[in-house]
């Protein structure tokens, strides 16, 4: 699942303890709103897209600079899998193989080989994905095999050693579950652990650690030695200020929109102090220690990405967004029928709100992370 | 797509001319019923269900025989790989996968190896097909890892040489389109071919043998060098009588029911006199000589099997079994709202007919055909 706005898609809840050969999860309602009416996914996630579009570039100078194709992991003759984690609906997900696609040809064009590898793309997202609209939707005039791998990308998806290239847009940050410590101690009236107390914020970094350190794990089995793997991930810089932060905000927002409703007895105060965002933003040094950690990887680059929003983002639009990634969670945990409400109270505070049409506030921080696998090199 | 009674799932529209390296295909509403509501697919195949039961022991014979497990391909550290072909929505398609996987396994543990391999099963039906109720309905103690392949059996949907094991049950009677020459010289007021004029019959019996063709091409293709393929198929032996076969007194009040209907004004005449099903019943010599033409095959073995409706068949679950598979094609083409009044009449008819009491009328044929590709042996 690409994410919408700052809060793209895909989280798991994991098994406790994998048994071996045991290909099986469960999974909370961390999914992006399915089908292609006005509120769907496939229709808000015009952020997500700009994130893909920025990284089109580094992309192809990564692929060009560290695919090896003298590795004959690489070799034309057999086929080049690549799998797109946490992939929703599409279409995002269609332009973001495309493109690696794209560079991977390149790379075997320039370097005079006679031949180019045949593609199979693996899609992969929860199963409670919209898969048949992911489907629906694929490029009639694709030219690669298609198959999708439902499942948690913290847990195993594929064979050992048969993904070439493994791309993650803009859904690392979805935890798979709130840390219990939270859910225990509340978390004072806050929805989010941005700029909120250090004991909130520890176990939620606990708890990316553990699920960060699977899905490396995980994908460290499954790609070739030699592989890459793309990674386009929120974070949040060491020094970047909450207050000025547009997830810091929104989060503040929603929360009182919450609480307001609460007041108004749409649902108890309770529901409210028990419900937690699950995303937690790494900082450039978290993830590259927790890369470092596994020793799986050689991080061939990691930087912060260019903002998105560098114009005035269109608040309707991101209000929008923000309900197709968070509307399914929402509806688990308050009940059918309040999501409409909330957003349309949201919408309004946005709009309201003199920080959200300031630019400043539209600089949160992404980043983009290229590994490759250690083996061949 | 497993069928229901006689007449199970998958067929396909496929290009005029498969480009290369483009994998692309429209396809018909030739897809089951889906979601588990009381008219679904997974709630109405318990026919596909009995044939699979009695191919159980003939899979397990026919891979203990024929897979040889010297051979490389088959080295138990690598990968398994199962593809069912025209999976529909479940659960006939786990019951018959991991048969194959317990037959599997068997043959390693026999022959003293000291490991078995990992598995991973693709499910393959049209773009069309409900995957979300397939993955929702996925066994949660499967040891096997999964995929989906949407797409139309008739064109390539594997990386060559990567597929072990292919399955496909109940599928291949769906031809991909309706002869041209059926649709422009019409079918004197019948719906099928069967009992009908040899002009009728010819085009049905070309367009089989295109698409089987089509189907065995693509397979090969995709198989490993000493792959296997079981397919179970509805077929009409040589010397079966259209009168006395149960296929063909359904066809005839199915098509007796629509002119009713058209009588009514429901829907005009021209609609059911362009209305013809799109399946094709092989004989035994049809299928071996379609695959021997291919020089890609050795059939290990080619038999009748056990009728599943030995017993006095349960005419209202048949009817609704039949209402799953061919409902979305119908309405398709008459537009909606008939199929509920259409099926009932149906009901009717049957329920007044003695000769679907009697069982000899239940004695329709179905193949077990059991094939190793060439190369190594």
């Amino acid at each position: 699942m690409k994410k919408d706005h700052p809060f793209g898609t895909q989280a798991h809840m994991h098994t406790a303890d994998m048994e071996e050969k045991k290909f099986n999860e469960t999974s909370r309602k961390h999914y992006m709103k399915g089908g292609d009416g006005p509120d769907s996914y496939s229709r808000n996630s015009e952020f997500q897209k700009q994130v893909l579009t920025s990284a089109e570039d580094l992309i192809h100078q990564q692929i060009d600079e560290h695919l090896n194709i003298q590795n004959s992991r690489f070799d034309p003759q057999n086929t080049f899998r690549i799998a797109d984690f946490g992939c929703s609906i599409g279409p995002n997900t269609f332009y973001a193989v495309e493109n690696i696609i794209s560079a991977v040809k390149n790379k075997y064009e320039k370097s005079n080989q006679n031949q180019t590898p045949d593609f199979q793309v693996f899609f992969n997202d929860l199963i409670e994905n919209d898969f048949n609209t992911l489907f629906r939707n694929l490029p009639s005039n694709r030219t690669y095999l298609v198959a999708a791998a439902p499942g948690s990308f913290y847990d195993r998806l594929f064979p050992k050693k048969s993904i070439n290239f493994a791309h993650c847009s803009m859904a690392l940050h979805w935890v798979s579950r709130i840390p219990k410590e939270v859910t225990e101690r509340g978390n004072n009236g806050k929805i989010h652990y941005l700029g909120g107390e250090k004991e909130v914020k520890e176990p939620y970094a606990a708890q990316y650690e553990e699920d960060f350190g699977r899905f490396l794990t995980a994908r460290g089995d499954e790609l070739v030695d030699g592989g890459l793997m793309a990674l386009l991930a929120f974070g949040f810089a060491e020094g970047d200020v909450y207050s000025l932060s547009g997830a810091g905000m929104v989060f503040e927002m929603l929360g009182s929109c919450l609480e307001d409703m609460a007041k108004l007895g749409k649902f108890t105060k309770e529901k409210v102090d028990s419900f937690n965002l699950p995303f937690y933003f790494p900082s450039e040094s978290e993830l590259k220690a927790l890369i470092e950690a596994t020793g799986l990887f050689c991080i061939e680059k990691i930087a912060k990405m260019a903002s998105p929003m560098s114009h005035k983002p269109d608040l309707k639009g991101f209000t929008s967004s923000l309900k197709a990634v968070l509307g399914v969670l929402i509806e688990d945990h308050f009940g059918n029928g309040v999501v409409e409400e909330l957003f349309g109270r949201l919408l309004e505070k946005v709009l309201e709100s003199p920080i959200l049409s300031d630019e400043k506030y539209w600089k949160d921080t992404n980043y983009f992370v290229f590994l490759k696998r250690n083996g061949v090199n």
